[in-house]
């Protein structure tokens, strides 16, 4: 049954998305504060599940691309989703019924929130990766052979491109050149599917999650319990290190901010290193020349005390840091989904190995 | 009266466009290959005046956009130019009924004639520039508050681009970053115009002066005449130097070919050195320190004993070549033209001073 999101599911739903967004997919707070200015002026939300979605039904997914590192100093002005949804209706020639998120986020999964509400369509409670990733390609409908395009690229001048391509590889290679011209970032309208596609294709309920991943944190908070231990629970997840960030290497490069952190360890973990590279998001975790997971798996950083998730873009030294390990969507487990997201597309030597088998038994609770 | 372009009309037509390409505007014998196989397939052209076109007609400009230095490499299918045309109807949501030039250019001046044999359209006879320009503002109809947008990009893979931004100076920048990362080069339908348009802000004729210059010259050779002089009679332009290329600095950078040439000075020229810059254009010529000439006056480098047009991509080592400068149109000399394309745009610290101000008198023939 379609239920309603208002100003006050805000927070626990951008908490929770920065924490499937592993270290990526926009800042909460900025996406929490675009969601509220929205909810406030144009009224709550109507989130639907799939399974609600007529099979006819012509559903575009809003983000925001580019470089996290730019999003937190160059705030949309609001109008530019709805540029890039009304770039792609004009291409389409039929009216979008309803917005769905292409990745969970702290911006990507309350960006969509915006265009529903200013223009009053249905959210559709789900995501294309089940995490966050770095490119246009890499999502579950895109494997399936959905393609990307026709997609809308608007930015905050007024500036509009409307892409058709022969791959979803070109759609992200053009989009991101177009993204790095207007400014680092831009907002995007893309992936027309059907109900049906949907259904079949998208990582369903995401925006439940995230929002249960934030009130579990909340309420661990409040009854002294470990939120990072509740929430490693929930996602089936391990907490494979704990340490103080004692360096960061951060750049805003071909339109990503890339980089990696080194976390001296803290706890159980004294004497250890953990070196985290990330593109936008976190992509492999190794401690002392060991590789600890790795993408698809979703790393998670998160304040070692409050389970607050820190993004790649806002963490620093000194930082104190919990990182917990995940299981991804089963499909980017399968030969074609690690062609796209594992770690030898992102450059590394080394197979992919499921977080449950390197960490076969639950590891001990801080 | 409009008149048919057949086959045998391609080579005086190249030839004299490579001319007023200044050094850009892509490599002739590419541009004639492509004109004469599009209209041996599709049969021939017809050429109308500005003047016979109606005040409601839908005007698109075609062009290829990119580094000359790759355009000799990557020759187009033939059928982007097609996509790009069908991209902006689509967008539209008319039919596009005349086809005319951006800028007059070896490909740039051909090309036209492949959509139009292809899609059945008719030509007109005018450009964008009198000449050619390295970058999409750089037209009379910009200067004119002409819109280069909606303006369409397709490549030879398949993918199209359709852009609609604030300004021509936003939709060189993003059009430059699609074509280079579809490859250097891409095929561009851009410049929606209607028939009044045409007749106001267009450079008439070019076509035509295009061929008269390919005859001239041909004419020129057969009678042992001195081609190079008379075609800088009939530009109304002046023979500046003469010399043989000693060195030759060309870089493919940012989308154009950038360099410099050295010329070292021959008959009365002996004992100096001539610098031609460019970037797809030649921009300025500089003779032992002294300004000769500079945009937006046509520089020219011709071979010095047949006149061929000498591009930028193909200059080499040993050249004998003369350098004609000419007058631009006389809407390039108002303030609005100068702060489009004159010398300070490109960089040059001084101020442009027209052909016939610096050579006040006929220079001496050789």
């Amino acid at each position: 049954m379609p239920r309603l999101i208002c100003e006050d599911d805000l927070d626990d739903l951008a908490r929770g998305a920065a924490m499937l967004g592993t270290g990526g997919g926009g800042n909460p707070y900025v996406g929490k504060l675009l969601a509220r200015a929205a909810i406030r002026q144009f009224g709550p939300v109507t989130l639907v599940r799939a399974d609600e979605v007529p099979d006819d039904a012509v559903v575009v997914q809003s983000a925001m691309m580019g470089a996290p590192t730019v999003m937190v100093e160059k705030l949309p002005r609001g109008d530019e989703v709805v540029n890039a949804f009304a770039t792609l209706e004009d291409y389409l020639g039929r009216k979008v019924t309803h917005v769905t998120c292409g990745e969970a986020g702290g911006i990507n999964s309350t960006i969509p929130f915006v265009v529903a509400a200013r223009l009053g369509l249905p959210l559709i409670d789900a995501d294309g990766m089940g995490r966050a990733f770095p490119e246009l390609q890499m999502l579950v409908p895109g494997m399936c052979g959905i393609s990307a395009t026709p997609m809308a690229i608007a930015d905050e001048k007024g500036n509009t491109v409307l892409l058709r391509t022969v791959g979803n590889s070109w759609t992200e290679r053009l989009a991101r050149t177009a993204t790095i011209e207007m400014g680092c970032t831009a907002l995007i309208a893309c992936y027309v599917m059907s109900g049906q596609q949907i259904r079949e294709t998208m990582v369903l309920d995401t925006l439940s999650l995230c929002q249960d991943l934030g009130r579990l944190i909340r309420e661990a908070r409040s009854a002294h319990a470990d939120p990072v231990q509740v929430v490693a629970e929930r996602l089936d997840g391990r907490q494979i290190f704990r340490g103080r960030v004692i360096d960061i290497n951060r750049r805003t490069e071909t339109g990503f901010a890339r980089g990696s952190a080194i976390l001296s360890g803290l706890d159980q973990y004294v004497g250890s290193e953990l070196v985290l590279d990330f593109q936008n998001e976190h992509l492999v975790a190794v401690r002392d020349g060991e590789v600890l997971a790795s993408v698809p798996d979703l790393i998670m950083v998160l304040n070692a005390e409050t389970a607050e998730p820190v993004t790649t873009e806002e963490v620093r030294y000194g930082f104190r840091v919990a990182v917990v390990a995940a299981p991804c969507d089963h499909r980017w487990r399968t030969p074609a989904g690690l062609a796209l997201v594992g770690p030898r597309y992102f450059g590394y030597d080394f197979d992919y190995v499921p977080v449950e088998d390197r960490f076969p038994v639950e590891p001990v609770a801080k």
